[in-house]
């Protein structure tokens, strides 16, 4: 195999009671990248589109990402990447993600898969790194696994993957303003209550439970954040009303994606998704803000090849 | 039906990573509760053996919750309790709440139960308001439900049954200090550092995945606390080398139950708990502590009654 051509998802990280830990792929957004070998014996980024990004391998979070993994291999292979960007920069639905993801699986298929999917995190990660200053793992490991992943631990890396009940739906909306990755961990305190501590962490084992048992409104109870989201959404425009509209429309449960702007509202079913993705864009349709809005299933199968 | 004869079970809460959320049900240690009925129309201790425990209604931890739940039922029904206490109090393993949950089981019972066994928690917090000064629900919930037990929240209460592998094999070790429950919380810091916090929901979040996909060994790397044990097993003496000793003999993990001094080791499967049992009595024996060691499998039941 020379070349392949993949489908580089986005992904929700966060998801609120699992900052930090718990994050989820969604299915119809993503980037699009193809990954041809070279005969350089060195990793170049030959062409962007869809987005103004570094072309140096060593500032272009894929080529460092893919870099991690030839060292890894021992690999002298060279490779050319082409990436179609989709998901845009800052949106906080992890664009950095799904770009490091993307190159790792396309160039561990191209070489013969030396590693597994689980492995291959910890690669992506360095593509994390570089955008955020910060190694996290709670979107690249949903863009490589599918599904939830739940990061247990990062010394040592441990990441599982959880069930995702079938009927799950997530509606995303976009605003667009800039908030870095870097500046929304800034204002995070980094010291929490214990109180709201147990109440984070008794709210994110009843979501795993839910996982497993497909209870949709365990779920949605659930979904709670008392830690990281009455900070951050102050920074979100609109969010309390935004939230307020999703949860009357049915949503099971509303939060901010990864570090936002891009906000989640997480539904049972095509139908209610639907009226969640209506009532919010009729919301936004007179404010003056530019948005995005997507609607998407749970991906439970993560990076997708093109045939 | 005028009586009924009841095995209120000792429990272990808080299990390393699920501080005041999680607790577990034991299988052979617990108290005896004979209840009748009486046509006095209050609540009486009639009889307490094994601990010298307050026989006046209003001082006894039973006493309360069975009026907690009257009040609820609106019924002026009387009951005699009688307690054959044989866990110790004080000593770490729901001595309290084993009299509380076990307690009004039995009155539900009588009444022809008019709540159900979730409904019954609340009734014997009340119980652990007068034990500890604070109405916890881990020690009870696990009593009542068996198996493993999440206190997702306390407002509104919400407590969810977890699945329980079946070849789980808990040896718990009592040394016979004495150490307050609210002596115990009261040395706890009310404030954590977020990292801590992330990775002590990271690891609860894996410990209820391990319970759904028996999985021993996540079970076993999710047992670890970086928030409470480190400052309460200050208290235990010998806490670290008997540690070292549980895991070293094959235990998947080691914790303090509930408040201390009692201390856990979990294990799979009854070989590996003998070895892990003897061991510690081996190491504890020329100690100049007194102590008691239990060996016991996962109660998937919580209270039985006595045929």
């Amino acid at each position: 195999m020379e070349e392949i051509k993949v489908f580089a998802p986005a992904t929700v990280a966060n998801l609120s009671c699992g900052f930090d830990v718990l994050g989820c792929c969604l299915d119809n957004v993503g980037d699009d990248m193809l990954v041809k070998k070279n005969d350089l014996g060195r990793v170049q980024i030959t062409k962007i589109t869809g987005q103004d990004l570094p072309m140096e391998t060593d500032k272009n979070v894929a080529g460092v990402a893919v870099q991690a993994l030839l060292e890894a291999a021992d690999s002298k292979q060279g490779f050319d990447i082409e990436i179609d960007k989709k998901i845009k920069a800052g949106s906080g639905i992890g664009s950095s993600a799904a770009s490091s993801a993307g190159a790792v699986y396309a160039v561990n298929k191209l070489l013969g898969e030396p590693f597994s999917q689980k492995e291959l995190i910890a690669f992506a990660m360095e593509g994390e790194r570089l955008a955020s200053g910060n190694a996290h793992a709670d979107n690249v490991a949903p863009a490589l696994l599918g599904g939830f992943s739940l990061v247990k631990s990062y010394e040592p890396l441990e990441v599982l993957k959880l069930p995702a009940p079938s009927d799950l739906k997530m509606v995303i909306l976009h605003p667009h303003i800039e908030i870095k990755t870097r500046d929304s961990r800034g204002i995070i305190r980094q010291s929490v209550s214990l109180k709201k501590a147990i109440n984070q962490w008794g709210n994110l084992a009843a979501l795993v439970s839910a996982l497993y048992t497909d209870d949709y409104q365990l779920l949605g109870r659930s979904l709670k954040d008392e830690i990281v989201e009455p900070i951050r959404s102050i920074l979100i425009p609109h969010f309390d009303s935004l939230k307020g509209i999703a949860l009357k429309s049915g949503a099971l449960g509303f939060g901010i994606s990864g570090s936002g702007p891009s906000v989640f509202a997480m539904c049972r079913g095509e139908e209610t998704a639907k009226k969640v993705y209506a009532e919010i864009e009729k919301f936004y349709a007179d404010k003056t803000i530019e948005f995005e809005l997507h609607l998407s299933s749970i991906n439970p199968q993560g990076i997708k090849e093109y045939k």
